[in-house]
């Protein structure tokens, strides 16, 4: 059992999704696309489960636009990365152990593990996994972490029934759209009130892309949908313990028992995300059915899924883009530093003002740490938030030199770093917005490095190259399933 | 669409500032009593789980008073009657179908057919079965149904563990206690806003009892209570369909889930059920923990506990209540009646006024019907409300001789009837409480007649009167599987 010490830190690791929130609220970029109005109902709540329901069933792959198919093979491999990453933590053990006397046949496989599952119990595993570090990806309108709950359930699906490349692709871009789009139908008052919302949304997002994959007609897929309506799961009060990656795993695991039982002829209701006594407006203040009807393909929720480069709260960002950029144009090392100043917002100080640390978790809401491990190190990834890089004593002098200065004018989104050398010299960046946010997205490479780290010590270096090379391929896989095959261990 | 303090709140309240209010709420270290209205908290909301948990913990069986016991022992028969009674309904027919190829080791029995399942499989089938005839028990001062999240959970456990009886019985009415004070702390708020209760209450019913029986420290307990917060189940929207059954079912196995996660120390907050943003504020405007906490182990809800005598809406009870004593009586015969004449609550039309009808469920929304049964068979059970019985010549042109009337003054529970006979006769009841209310509650021999009759057909004679004399001595049974081994099919 942990200790008190140790549930005060975990406590705390939740508050950065927090910051997420009020970072990309600070941003305050229009919608991307389009626009509406901000007032609450702008759509008749009619046939929206239907409608959504008809969309799924007839949607295709090759309806896709292409931002939308790169995005989703970009989701899935952060996704892929991540569920390996989060493997062997304690979390997943620990679920492993309770849930292995009540699995069914060994139909699936646990990422970075050689344990094998049902299908539900291995969307609930790799799900867990998946958000362990709360480095997946994140729907930046909503914050919700899409792939969780809809990649966890179809890539057990893929394993029990062959499943190519372009219909697993098309059902995961299909899972995301719905889950976000029935997240903006309600957000911010439904996250507001105290909901996890990739786990409320998140359920809709797995039944929708596994009933898709079972081949479910308009109105299994209506049922699917009524019968996820029926499971939300989470609560932002459990940030911080292992109940928050609970969350994307268990929507994942309800939303394929949505999904089969509907494919059986379980009935639900008919309009169970509208109607008077329904999901909208039972769980929200907040309803707006433009949201979720509004351009169905057309416009893609999913285009604008973006993935973390660093293993913390994104109001540390700016400042670790910084100091990356500096230490890396000009070669910087530790004994070259005198200080380092930066103006910050708010947050940044209220949220990661730690300055006495001991453990990698506290790494995570330090920005001292942050910014010493990134010029120490040139990255900010899992590694730079363990034990070791906390305790490493280069960095540990190093954070003593790091001034964050409250400045009026920042935006979180924002940070203006100067770094002072011994030498007199004073290297200078602003950013506007760091890498990962929507407006600077992470490149490719930056994607292959990032699921690199997390897999080495987990699979052999050929095995993570193979595997990415799937996961970029994936559209063209005859069968899905090799891909889990490879990221388990044998 | 109802208005609230919280949403003028959120549209007056400027996105970054809410965001940075969410932030600091999660670094806040004391309980959240005091941010809330004082109308809305008659009790500090301080340490409700970990109080519960404690509670929880260290009840004994012989802590129980006398009608406590009595009352739990009735609660369980009529549970495994209706359990039995809808076993092979279409709906759990497709539900089995469905879940068969995920389910784990046959560790469980199906209460009425042959099929075995993991715990957490059986689980959600038996509460599925044990709801589908709308005939299971009912806490009335909430509507929940306690029996089927609870007794569901743990009959399946005590087959992979041996449970003395005392101790079954205990977690039982622990468990009924548990989702009926959480109940009562929310209802009538959550329940008029669209939450099915008994799948949201129910969960924590469930996980409590089960982690009872796992013999969980508090702090794991604490934990149960905090994942079951995280699953709550069902919508009202939903009712009408198969996925009200799937409700009680589900929460039954979600809380299984929570259990037995909480068992290997898989964590969640300390304070989930009071905290700002976890269960009571998020899932309802009402909160009242006096109801959760107040006179623990002194009051049983459970106590409060009714049973359906009949196969319909508790709106109908006391006409047919009316009409079966009239009838037995005075040894009526259809033939004898010119016809009825009733002073009703205006419910009773508005919910029960279906004249046409030629379904068996139709039977269940039709006053006219149920009166007309009543008088011809002298009963309301299910079998009463079948297709055969609505089409059935006889009774259907009774029905055309029962004239309703909404009188004034005349509550929900009670009716006036007037049978004139052909030959000039008038016979009159009134009812203030029908049977099955708290206030006439069913007689044991009531509850064996309900039992009989739900389970003929499906198990034969001898057993059904051995499975009925296991339930009435379950207290003193070495090892309560052997209920459910009596009640499946061999």
């Amino acid at each position: 059992m942990p200790t008190t010490g140790r549930r005060t830190l975990l406590k705390t690791a939740g508050a950065l999704s927090l910051a997420a929130m009020a970072a990309k609220d600070a941003f305050a970029q229009t919608p991307p696309v389009g626009t509406l109005p901000a007032s609450r109902n702008t759509a008749p709540a009619k046939d929206v489960t239907r409608q959504l329901a008809h969309y799924l069933v007839n949607a295709n792959y090759d309806d896709l636009p292409a931002n939308a198919r790169k995005e989703g093979v970009r989701t899935f491999l952060n996704w892929v990365g991540v569920a390996i990453g989060g493997s062997h933590h304690q979390t997943v053990d620990i679920a492993v152990s309770a849930l292995a006397p009540f699995s069914g046949p060994a139909q699936a496989s646990l990422f970075g593990r050689h344990e094998r599952f049902d299908i539900m119990n291995a969307a609930f595993l790799n799900g867990v996994s998946s958000h362990i570090f709360d480095y997946d990806d994140t729907h930046l309108k909503t914050i919700i972490h899409p792939a969780g709950p809809v990649a966890s359930a179809i890539i057990a699906l893929s394993e029990m029934q062959p499943v190519l490349g372009k219909d697993f692709l098309n059902a995961l871009v299909l899972g995301v759209e719905i889950e976000c789009r029935i997240g903006n139908a309600v957000y911010p008052n439904h996250y507001d009130v105290g909901w996890h919302i990739t786990g409320t949304a998140g359920v809709f997002g797995s039944a929708a892309a596994v009933g898709k994959l079972l081949k479910l007609n308009e109105q299994q897929m209506v049922w699917a949908l009524g019968l996820a309506a029926s499971q939300p799961v989470g609560l932002r009060e459990s940030f911080g313990s292992m109940n928050k990656s609970f969350n994307p795993g268990r929507a994942a695991s309800n939303g394929i028992f949505a999904a089969m039982l509907a494919s059986k002829n379980f009935t639900s209701s008919d309009s169970m995300i509208e109607a008077k006594r329904g999901w909208a407006n039972t769980i929200s203040t907040k309803q707006d059915y433009n949201e979720i009807l509004g351009d169905l393909g057309k416009r893609y929720e999913s285009t604008l899924n973006t993935y973390k480069p660093f293993a913390c709260g994104i109001v540390m960002h700016p400042a670790i883009d910084a100091a990356i950029q500096l230490r890396n144009e000009n070669k910087l090392t530790a004994d070259q530093v005198e200080h380092v100043d930066m103006k910050v917002h708010p947050l940044v100080l209220e949220l990661t003002g730690k300055k006495i640390i001991h453990e990698g978790l506290e790494g995570k809401f330090s920005i001292y740490h942050a910014v010493a491990v990134a010029l120490v190190e040139g990255a900010g990834g899992e590694k730079q938030f363990s034990d070791r890089a906390v305790n490493d004593p280069t960095i540990s002098a190093l954070r003593g030199k790091v001034n964050p200065v409250v400045t009026p004018g920042i935006d979180p989104a924002q940070v203006d770093m100067t770094i002072v050398l011994k030498d007199g010299r004073q290297l200078h960046r602003t950013i506007e917005h760091a890498i990962g946010s929507v407006e600077k997205p992470m490149t490719d490479q930056q994607l292959e490095v990032k699921f690199t780290d997390l897999a080495d010590g987990i699979l052999p270096a050929a095995t993570i190259r193979r595997v990415m090379e799937a996961c970029w391929n994936v559209e063209n896989l005859p069968s899905v399933a090799e891909i889990a095959k490879m990221s388990a261990l044998t």
